[in-house]
């Protein structure tokens, strides 16, 4: 037995590759099955994370579990799908049990929180990186996308924007806080938490949706280009987090909720009339603005004055470290 | 626009990305959609192929495209699956027009010769890398695992064997040879072809089945151990190619068949009684051995001696270059 067979065999004990609902046949074979609700469709979405890219190496390996899941299952939330199971390819220079141990630990965690199985993948010696995919399913028909927006609705998004991309400078050991302020930061950068229930209390409801990854303003543009309409972003109404204000200051926080990247916060579009019954359910619903005719995003300050900015988000290989 | 969504583009307007059965939402959201006929699972399987582990960096990118998808597409094969869709997760170092364009045209011809749809991916900067998943589907119970085989069950293979492994020195510039004997072992290597067909006629009528990619005493023994059996090989019945033979004789051609790896065809075990239908069905069937009571992987010579090997397959980070 080689030793990336051996990683496979270490993966293939993890306890989210025990089974599930909707897993016919998980790690082992030449495939896995998965089974479907009658009438439901599959969704499936594809991450992949590059050491020295999409992370730093060295990093903690739990960490790193905690957010590759994290980051590929909030994919399923913007699409309202119900989270099933997913596959990891793993690419490593060498076999680091401990390494691997915690890595495995906090994809567990992660696979726990979210309620998906390990049912395959592939183990191979190279330069380390992850690609993860996930399945879930969503009633055919159901599923939200990105091309439903039309003019009068509002637009929302589900939580505070800009945390990531903040807790950046903590990640690399640029700059030092207080606990009250790191903690929360990082948090939010390193265990994303994937708006799976929000995602499916808003099919039926929102005309559009999707996961902040590439930053609100670059986001926003796929909305807007999917759904033939402009969406127009009021600045001063953008949730903000206590800690980035306070490690940031108010003109960097907002920077960082237009255009850094990593929230993995649902963005979305809905008719006013679905708002109060979303409120009144405890979603975090936070309106930032509104979907009229025409293309593209527009920033408009307190005032109403046009103010967007010519570069709109991260590109993936620039992000970090 | 950055260069990476550039290459998200360049693939979403490739041939194999417009759609097709079974494919509600292709590229273009934060999931794809993928419907299933009434009653039936889901297969999927997971493969990456590293530069300079699994191939050889430079090589023909257009070879690469086609072998990248079949090596994947063939574990639905093995599964019995109807192939349905995929998924490219591309790490790239830099980007070659040139050479996305000759991939994508590799990919394109085995996703047509394969009927697969490319439904999403990532595309991201670092290291060579590319990870496929396959989607297919399979009527719920019909399945080909490999945990079926049964005492009496004759072995069969699909095909010839050795043929890729026999390649290698020329894929690597290590031997020259006629083309009579270069062009088929070569065509073998870089675009096997799927046994997508004789996985769907074995439905029903084996009872275990795998592609063989780490060769084929190694990946009996898979069989062997998910069965609870005893694999019995009959050297002299393996099939071997008249362009692996005359390339390096016959004792060489047996090793490569047995231990070799990369052939990516069918091995699979049948009651005898299956045996005459699929033979009429002019499908191709080789029978190389038997199931018998125990456990593991047992070698005959055509004297009935006993002559295992110790060492049984490739470690895939050992293959190549």
């Amino acid at each position: 037995m080689g030793e990336f067979e051996l990683i496979s065999r270490f993966f293939a004990a993890a306890p989210c590759a025990q089974g599930g609902e909707g897993i016919a046949l998980g790690i082992g074979d030449d495939c896995a099955l998965l089974a479907l609700p009658a009438g439901e469709q599959l969704a499936v979405s594809t991450d992949t994370l590059v050491a020295g890219v999409h992370f730093a190496d060295p990093c903690d390996p739990f960490l790193l579990g905690q957010r590759s899941l994290a980051v590929a299952v909030s994919d399923l939330a913007a699409m309202g799908a119900n989270p099933l199971a997913f596959t990891l390819a793993l690419t490593t220079p060498s076999v680091d049990i401990d390494w691997l141990q915690r890595y495995a630990q906090g994809l567990n965690a992660m696979a726990q929180s979210c309620g998906v199985g390990l049912v395959g993948g592939d183990t191979t010696r190279g330069p380390l990186s992850l690609t993860l995919t996930v399945f879930g399913s969503v009633p055919a028909g159901q599923a939200l996308t990105r091309s439903g927006a039309r003019p009068g609705d509002l637009l929302c998004v589900g939580g505070e924007l800009g945390n990531a991309a903040g807790a950046l400078p903590l990640v690399l050991g640029q700059r030092t806080a207080d606990a009250a302020i790191t903690e929360p930061l990082l948090a939010h950068y390193w265990s994303p938490q994937p708006q799976l229930a929000l995602g499916l209390a808003l099919r039926g409801k929102a005309t559009a949706a999707m996961d902040i990854s590439d930053g609100l303003l670059a986001d926003c543009g796929h909305i807007a280009k999917a759904s033939a309409v402009r969406l127009v972003v009021e600045r001063h109404r953008l949730p903000l987090s206590t800690a980035l204000l306070a490690f940031v200051g108010e003109d960097q926080a907002r920077v960082a909720a237009l255009s850094g990247g990593d929230d993995y916060v649902l963005a979305f579009t809905l008719p006013a009339s679905q708002l109060v019954p979303l409120q009144a359910g405890n979603w975090p619903v936070h309106v930032i603005g509104r979907v009229e005719a025409g293309q593209g995003v527009t920033l408009l300050d307190a005032n109403g004055q046009d103010v967007t900015p010519a570069v709109r988000g991260y590109q993936h290989f620039r992000r970090a470290p």
